[in-house]
């Protein structure tokens, strides 16, 4: 099998690949048929009564996913670009933010940061952490003059797959009037996420993880106290201007050509979503998760996250001792065929990273799995084979979803 | 029949609008359907050895489109995430520009220029007017300490339907080392630009134009003068920054997670272009912009750019006396499914402008202007049914393509 599989897939015919890969990324993750129908609509006029319909129902599917009554704006874009986004249109050059860190993508705030010239407190966690609300309740109660504007966090910091405790972070904030800004992006829909009941004053996603459709779409819920913060911004920004974009929305419209195509795939996915319901779909994720930490463990491996602060939508696995985690990373891919990630910045070769979000049945996990074994088992680690996928069988046999694992 | 279209297109079930319209707008475009196949593939890990030879391909494919050897950068927005991405990486606040606009895309470099602190000097032509170079040649003459850092200016204005003529325009800079910046995002593919032989230094195009895919990529070309100028560079800037997309470039990877199906799109849609040839590409669109003008004239209507600076992408024809231009696309839209665009800013009302650029057949012009006869009848303009569409059909049966029309 690994003979035949390697003639076809390290050869020139790709297309080989895109049709029979197990796509195991914490995004972009699998499109559904009736998603990627969707999209294949022909082109219209984005400044046309069929768009603005869209458009409109889109952002009400979101609010529902949100749970929110906060304006929504969307933008063609990588998450990152909402991540901007916010930065730019609530931060005036000069004024101080909190940024909390516990990975990659809180770094990433940081640099948004320095970038749009804000000043900086900065709470960092060794990755792999937790953020502890406590830190963010003693930093904000020493700032005596209020000069932090607002505090940046992630709610799943996809780099390690450590999920942040947002209602505790939003309870840490008091009486403080510092903005929350949540990068949601990895954790909406795969994660409980109350943007309103826990005061969440600007949330980012993207349309490449939970949302089923591929990359391309930044979506961004604005709170009246952030609207505020809007009015007083002179930072630079024209694309992601909120002001501008909350004008065309009026118009049912963007300022700019929106992707269209990813308009309609994501029109069909939040029909899927509500169909399925916001309660089962984060049962699911739950589920994916602890299956995937239930054959890790089994398998002798170590995860970066302990199980409490485990992410619904990512597991990072340490590399086997002595073993660079992008040979595994290879195995899986040139061998087999499934698609998971490698670690970021310093845990580059250390981890790699299994993504279980979005349009995904439990089988491939155990697919997924079986591969990680076989990988393994070549590259020299004692396996005893059939342990992690047998793991991943019992927990799915026996539905387990939301509650802890008994290892 | 006007009676049946309405009852199916005033009525809630829009996919109906999706199938059969006539697509005649300066973008987005029609979609050929290879394209969209190609762009329903499963989505593939984007910073993995797939992803890295489709973004190798596209780039060169987009290089003899351009006619240039210099870097191209992609980025995941509409056209003006590429034209705000020219304004942050070459200019730091109190540079000056100088903003060359004759219509609603020259104001929205002003518009830019505003939001990122740089000084301007305007010169402004009347919208339907097409740059003259000579002042350009005189501006910067007068500009003796060389405070002038860029020149901002369209190739093809498409709220106007003017094609500015890049070539004499490069040769109006002369010795002045300010670098030239060109909005290409409706000519590139359907006008003539050689990037590298008139040195044009950032040249910023499109999706979802002559590109023949939807909108959400911008593409930027960047000279090695214009790389010292980035160098330089203090602008706010990240998910827009030129450095850092360079430097994933060398990876075969972008920054930020990409939108793969339209780069998916866009190397089937480069391959359908290397095949026709960008030479028939070029005539093919001059032939387009030839059938519209000779029926518009034959139906007595006037045109807003005169025919030796008209733009073989779009064209824009001022309604009837005493007619609302709005009447005219609604009757179109509505009574026929042809979709044309309005006017903008202050020719809202004034114009109406039907795109001829991408993915069409002539004898889809021939459609569009039979709805444009009718209608135009319907709202009580003495039309002499026929004249136009048989003056369209002349052109395709001639075989006229860069020639200029006898009207």
């Amino acid at each position: 099998m690994k003979q035949n599989l390697k003639f076809t897939l390290r050869g020139e015919n790709f297309s080989t690949m895109w049709e029979k890969q197990i796509l195991l990324l914490p995004g972009p993750t699998q499109i559904p048929p009736r998603v990627m129908r969707a999209m294949s609509r022909e082109q219209i006029n984005h400044r046309g009564p069929v768009a603005r319909k869209i458009l409109f129902e889109i952002i009400e599917g979101i609010k529902e996913i949100m749970r929110t009554e906060n304006d929504i704006l969307i933008f063609t874009s990588s998450g990152t670009g909402g991540m901007e986004a916010a930065v730019a249109n609530i931060m005036s050059p000069g004024d101080k933010a909190l940024v909390v860190s516990n990975g990659a993508f809180g770094d990433r705030f940081k640099k948004l940061c320095q970038a749009f010239n804000i000043e900086m407190d900065v709470i960092d966690y060794p990755w792999g952490e937790v953020v502890d609300p406590q830190n963010i309740e003693d930093h904000l109660k020493n700032d005596h003059g209020h000069k932090i504007k607002a505090v940046f966090v992630q709610h799943n910091e996809t780099s390690t797959g450590v999920l942040n405790d947002m209602e505790a972070i939003s309870k840490a904030r008091g009486e403080h009037p510092a903005l929350l800004v949540v990068d949601a992006i990895s954790s909406l829909a795969a994660a409980e996420l109350q943007v309103d009941k826990w005061g969440l004053d600007v949330v980012i996603s993207g349309s490449q993880k939970a949302f089923m459709i591929p990359p391309g779409l930044s979506v961004v819920s604005i709170s009246p106290r952030a609207w505020e913060a809007v009015k007083r911004c002179t930072n630079s920004r024209f694309y992601f201007d909120f002001t501008l974009a909350g004008e065309y929305l009026e118009l049912g419209q963007t300022p700019f050509t929106p992707a269209l195509s990813l308009l309609y795939g994501l029109q069909e996915s939040l029909k899927m979503m509500r169909d399925e319901g916001l309660e089962n779909i984060l049962k699911r994720h739950s589920q994916y998760r602890n299956i995937v930490r239930a054959a890790v463990n089994a398998l002798g491996l170590e995860m970066l996250a302990r199980e409490e602060i485990s992410s619904p939508a990512v597991t990072a696995v340490k590399a086997p001792e002595g073993m660079n985690a992008g040979d595994i990373i290879n195995g899986m891919l040139e061998d087999y065929n499934v698609v998971i990630a490698g670690g970021q910045g310093n845990l580059r070769g250390k981890i790699f990273r299994i993504g279980h979000l979005g349009y995904m049945d439990p089988l491939e996990l155990v697919a997924g799995i079986s591969a990680l074994e076989s990988v393994l088992s070549s590259l020299g680690q004692p396996v005893d084979m059939g342990k992690g996928v047998t793991a991943a069988m019992k927990i799915i046999k026996g539905g387990k979803s939301c509650e802890s694992i008994d290892n």
